[in-house]
């Protein structure tokens, strides 16, 4: 039987050369020198040629999944668990960054309780897709089991899906999530997938000194060990050291990359859920936008396996999507590039001096 | 008699250290792990102790001035000189690349001609402000006189005055610029006020190869050697070796500074504009912000003189403002977040462990 994933996986293609060829062709008849508009032509050139189509940003989505995450026990994070839980309350009154951020950008938030420890009260701003009060702590055994890991992906596509079908279908989906204790869980996805030892993919997250950083890295040097994630099977991973939300923004990858819709990362915890999906589906790399590149180290080691390049570099680490919503407004100066300006012949503009 | 241009000087003064400290207060107690927004809240506290106010950017103006250059005689640029009159008849008719990245960030566009080579025709939407058809040959004597220097200085002031004043007044100004050898000036005015090596400043323009950027050079050192211009006289320089629409977005530095209103710097051009109006009022430094890092090598050395730091390195190297429109969308974020984002106490969100 063909499971939802293997479906997803089956369907994303590689993006053809030919398509962004033709695509840079018609961006060097524009209006300005070759190629002078930089990674906004790169950009321009990568939508059009994922999209098969002229690129537009007109119905953005970003998603923001939450979940616990029982490692915290092992005091992995500067903050208490209680402000997981407290952080949707803020998504869902509109106070926090990410809401700021998406309504400048104009996107449409989903915010999802993928397992938050304290269960949040029921509202129609919040999906619920619980598997539990979060991730059993991965230092003393696996974060989930694997019908767990596999069940949180599947939600995360259907609710992808969901914002990809209909009339008012997301043409760009972010991804972005809140954890607290999640910087250690992609810290420990991201060693193992990469083979990088812990103590390099390890950072400060929401400010951990350098003492903090030490021992969160023996943490995850120690669910390694328990757990013995399999990196040839990257739903081992996800299950033995990932967490609910992450699976979940796995599952949105999917679906979107199989509706060859550009997905825009956010920071180091949706970069390693995109890398799941990547391991899952190496094409769906040609979805991929990374918005910008954070603080934490363990980012770079994901993006340089991904062959992403970041197109905003502002130092910063806060999740929830932020990074993502900041990248619209370049997705569509791309868009609105591709679409809008002159051309040399229609503008009566020289070209070149021979 | 005290000059329009002693008048704006003396206006511009430092930025108080205080109200800066005041502004990462306020953002220390938003929702959000402190300093984890990055360079968007360097940003917001630039804006915040500069208007010494909650910023907004709710009314950008983007000026791209245009004039043509006298040293395209010697084959600096890989255009012909039509191109700058043609460009400009672009602007009006709204298919240039500023167009579209204006009309996305919500800016209005003032359009003037400084000096093209070809008179346009007068219209609605162009400002005449013309000192002649283009400078004159830098390469064989001054291109312009002190007093026409001066004229264009004062000319970009007052029509940024016009823009600054009145109901609906500008909250940001973006400077950018088309003139056909342009970057020939700015080279040679950042390798005076530097004294930095031509060879060192000169770059590609809108596409040099290896060969013409030596010659590019050369020029420039014929240039600096026929006119001597006094690196201690920033007006001098801008007489010598500058530009009219170069003249006239010194103008608009200052008077935007005098007025504490942040300036959205573009590309070299602009760049080496504003390094004119910092040796003339060093304080107007704190009004600046360097919208992005453009590819042109000398771009890199009038930031580091005048102590700014990019927000965005997407090796754009188009001009006309198109940097200074993006880098709106990134004002407007970090204004929003500092007025929109709620506190740790008003949304009941716990501060880090102890």
């Amino acid at each position: 039987m063909m499971t939802t994933i293997d479906r997803l996986c089956a369907a994303i293609r590689p993006v053809a050369n030919e398509a962004a060829q033709a695509a840079q062709r018609h961006l060097d008849e524009l209006t300005k020198p070759p190629r002078s508009l930089g990674r906004l032509e790169e950009l321009a050139v990568r939508l059009v040629a994922l999209r098969g189509a002229v690129p537009a940003v007109d119905r953005p989505v970003i998603f923001t999944f939450a979940a616990d995450h029982g490692v915290a026990a092992e005091g992995v994070s500067a903050y208490p668990q209680s402000v997981t839980a407290q952080m949707v309350e803020n998504f869902l009154a509109g106070g926090a960054a990410i809401n700021v951020l998406a309504r400048q950008a104009g996107a449409r938030l989903v915010v999802a309780d993928f397992g938050v420890a304290s269960p949040l009260g029921a509202r129609p701003a919040l999906l619920v897709r619980r598997r539990g009060p979060g991730t059993a702590n991965m230092a003393v055994g696996p974060a989930m089991s694997r019908t767990d890991a596999i069940a949180a992906i599947e939600d995360g596509a259907a609710l992808a899906e969901e914002a990809l079908d209909g009339a008012d279908s997301a043409d760009l989906i972010g991804i972005g999530e809140m954890g607290i204790a999640n910087t250690t869980a992609a810290s420990a996805i991201t060693a193992v997938l990469t083979a990088t030892d812990p103590g390099v993919v390890t950072g400060p997250g929401t400010g951990l000194d350098a003492h903090g950083i030490g021992r969160k890295a023996d943490v995850i040097r120690r669910a390694l060990d328990v757990n013995r994630p399999d990196a040839a099977d990257p739903i081992d991973v996800l299950a033995k050291v990932g967490g609910f939300e992450i699976a979940g923004l796995t599952g949105v990858v999917l679906a979107a990359a199989a509706r060859r819709v550009p997905v825009a990362l956010d920071g180091f915890i949706s970069g390693a859920a995109a890398l799941v999906a990547a391991r899952l589906a190496p094409d769906a790399r040609d979805a991929l936008f990374a918005s910008h590149r954070s603080a934490e180290p363990g980012h770079a080691i994901v993006l340089a396996d991904l062959g992403l390049q970041p197109y905003l570099e502002l130092s910063m680490r806060l999740g929830e999507g932020t990074g993502a919503a900041l990248f619209v407004h370049l997705a569509r100066a791309a868009a609105r590039v591709y679409s809008e300006m002159a051309t040399f012949k229609s503008a009566g503009v020289d070209g070149p001096r021979v």
